[in-house]
């Protein structure tokens, strides 16, 4: 099996415990890490990561030189654990540690359409085929990558990166550092159609635009309609998982994360921190409050407060949906209980 | 930031009035009105939009020249009120008016791919890296998109436009004035397996095709799977929304409204003007009535009578589970008053 | 309309009661049959397939010569009946026999990027456009078609099909006899990110891979996100319908069925012969026993035993959730009686 990055990297697990910013484990052997692998494919020289409490009981089995834990995992382990207050943060830094990435490309390619009216940043990457349109602006460090098509008059900021396959639709702009995965469509015509009287649908024109933020995620198979007038914008930080829906005019605030197929209608606004599990559902013109949390699967028809947590379609603060939930499957026995008490009165009422 | 389309435009509040076929308003000022834009955007030179009422308390801090309201809109606004009986129809048209298409492009680039076997009608459009098979007809002013990819046998009629990364499989036919978005799939396969008797899967060949009609636009990242033998056809001004996936022999009427994330199953009839909201779900060989509408995330198992709302799931009539849904959450403190009634009734039957 | 397939096929119904292990109608006719048709489209000389008794009403006026129906199929047909133990499985049988595979293509199209180090088994088909990574390994006869992209050691085994626009990130592996339909996108990253003390979210950086076994049908628009850590996998025979979310590290079982729109979160477990319905949703880290089945729409938040049937947000099992689901509409009803029992309580304890 191919190696997405292998190279010579060798570090002790106390040296590992430093750059971690966390207390070496007592126990340390001298043994030199140069890997990170899952708790099943760990070998003796890897170091590996207790994502979930439920698969402790792996790591009886497990080769593992050391294991990363959280700091509050009161179980054991054969191997010495470093012990994090943040452990998926310390898995990432480890991720990072043991899989650099790979130096990025630089250079247009033969292929690329690129128009003269085009400003390109230093040390682009442009792919083959990519198709540029009329005073597209890349600023440094862009990378775009094979068969995108980035339409006129888009800005994209420094260090932003385009996958395959990306579609950017005229106007658009994208911030710095930002990401848009494989097939991601930003710009695309919000769905703005309006009923005539002999029962066809008149298109409202789709002539506003999209502005995607700093430091923002968007990725496989999602898409961010332009607004039918102004902007549809998401802001900085913003994580946007596979084949989520973004509706024309829609606000989305900053750090905002959206699980994966979410679809918000035409002008939801979504204010900063708040958190959409998968599948969830906006009817349009609602507003969610920052830090509010959305579980999977939700249907949200009215305006959400700050910092709660909603479920269910239509959605109710989850505390009393979760209750009502548990009880659900017990709706055909109420019904009967009820029938039987309605029968008792009935007779008790005959004998008065 | 790059502005999509400005022009010199520019137009009195009664002439504008005269365009939209409604009364001047009586306090029209001498302003020359050269654009749209959104209440907040919007500066003395344009004309804004109150598309919900909710944001009427937006207007008073605006600077717009002059505003479009319903009809029947009874607050205020600081500016001419332009009253209009089919308000966002008004705004299609002010949309239109203000920001005019682009002229559009035309002949065919020379990394086109186009077999001998094609025909083309005049002034048509096919754009960088455009792949067409053998036998595709294209009718007079269509437009492809970079990187559409359309395969053999197809057809496609007048002033129809495929925008960037569209799939069209072999036979598919479009017919006139149609919008493809980006991205969009027509023609893949239908999902048809057969489980065999040692439990694996056998593939039925997907042989029918699809048929678009007249006027139809599908959106971005949507999928119309061809037919396993027949056709899947979308009628005539239908509009179909971003990432909504149509099975294989779907019929689907004229005039339709299927909103982003719909997931149509294999053999699903949608009769003409049904409305779908967004997520919503059809089990497979279900019919909806002419005119049917179903809220959003429900999920159809049975067929749906003309001309009703339907939500939930199972969906039943709208208004019988939009009640239901307002009570779901108070099943607990339903379960303890029958619980407190049973225990009545038990001690009343104990001392008789 | 063009045909897809036509040739001179003809055949007897006797003979093609031969093929398909059946015994010939008692009542068959000289006629030679040329085709297969749907109820509505056949013609004397086509054999069709009644796939739901909800269209036997339809055969009466059907044209076609002969029809294939279920073996314990009550009702009558004015044309002879092939009366099959598996209707469907003979229905694939008579698509494939009348409409046999275009011959597929082979070579390596000029605008195809390819580099030195890949290596090419024999008769592979490389369209146009097709863009090819580094150390990219594909097997004999496998087919790839226009405007794919597979980056860096990519392995793809042999026979395996990759339709147009179809996105695979370096390191997948895809096993023998898979077809991967358009814009469908393998490897991108998963959704890892975690909140900073400043409540900005770091990404965590995906270094796993992607493996797809044999025989494996990924449908259009379909994702399957490459592993943060390790690897994202679907075995062999699996057929994942379109515009599917898999998630990061999610382990798919064989013989797999996930119909349109599933998503499944991170570190998902779908074991063997596993059905997942339109729209299904997993949290993470949740196991699905072998043989389980799951109702559309539903929302999974817990492990699911083997074998059982479940439905609902949050699911239980199907034949509660049914239950509950028929007289959910009648909740407000419920309330109404509740109400009324515990007026005749208090007034019955005032009387005592």
């Amino acid at each position: 099996m191919p190696s997405p990055s292998t190279h010579p990297t060798s570090i002790s697990i106390p040296d590992l415990a430093r750059m971690l910013e966390i207390e070496p484990p007592a126990e340390a052997a001298a043994t030199e890490l140069t890997g990170v692998a899952t708790i099943r494919a760990a070998g003796p020289q890897d170091v590996t990561f207790l994502a979930n409490d439920r698969y402790a009981n792996r790591l009886k089995d497990s080769q593992a030189g050391a294991v990363l834990v959280a700091e509050d995992y009161d179980g054991t382990a054969p191997m010495p654990m470093l012990r994090s207050p943040q452990p998926r943060l310390a898995f990432a830094k480890l991720l990072a540690f043991f899989h650099p990435a790979k130096p990025r490309k630089t250079g247009v390619h033969a292929t690329a359409v690129v128009p003269e009216s085009c400003t390109l940043g230093e040390d682009v990457y442009v792919a083959p085929y990519v198709v540029l349109g009329e005073n597209v602006r890349l600023g440094d460090r862009v990378s775009i990558h094979a068969h995108s098509v980035v339409e006129d008059d888009v800005t994209i900021g420094d260090d932003s990166e385009l996958r395959s396959h990306v579609s950017v639709r005229d106007g658009t702009v994208i911030g710095k550092r930002s990401v848009i995965q494989d097939g991601a469509i930003l710009g695309s015509d919000g769905f703005g159609f309006e009923p005539l009287p002999d029962g066809s649908l008149h298109k409202v024109p789709q002539v506003g635009t999209v502005t995607i933020g700093d430091d923002v995620e968007i990725q496989a198979g999602a898409c961010v309609d332009r607004a039918a007038l102004g902007v549809t914008s998401i802001g900085d930080g913003t994580k946007i998982d596979n084949l989520t829906q973004v509706g024309h005019n829609c606000i989305v605030g900053k750090h905002v994360i959206m699980c994966a197929q979410v679809g918000l209608s035409g002008s939801t606004t979504i204010d900063d921190h708040v958190m959409l599990g998968g599948q969830v559902g906006f009817a349009g013109h609602t507003v969610a409050g920052a830090g509010a949390k959305v579980v999977a699967q939700s249907g949200i028809m009215k305006d959400l407060e700050p910092n709660k947590i909603y479920a269910g379609t239509p959605a109710y603060e989850f505390k009393d949906m979760f209750r009502a939930a548990t009880i659900l499957p017990q709706l055909p026995n109420m019904m009967r209980r009820l029938k039987k008490l309605e029968r008792a009165a009935a007779e008790a009422a005959e004998q008065d």
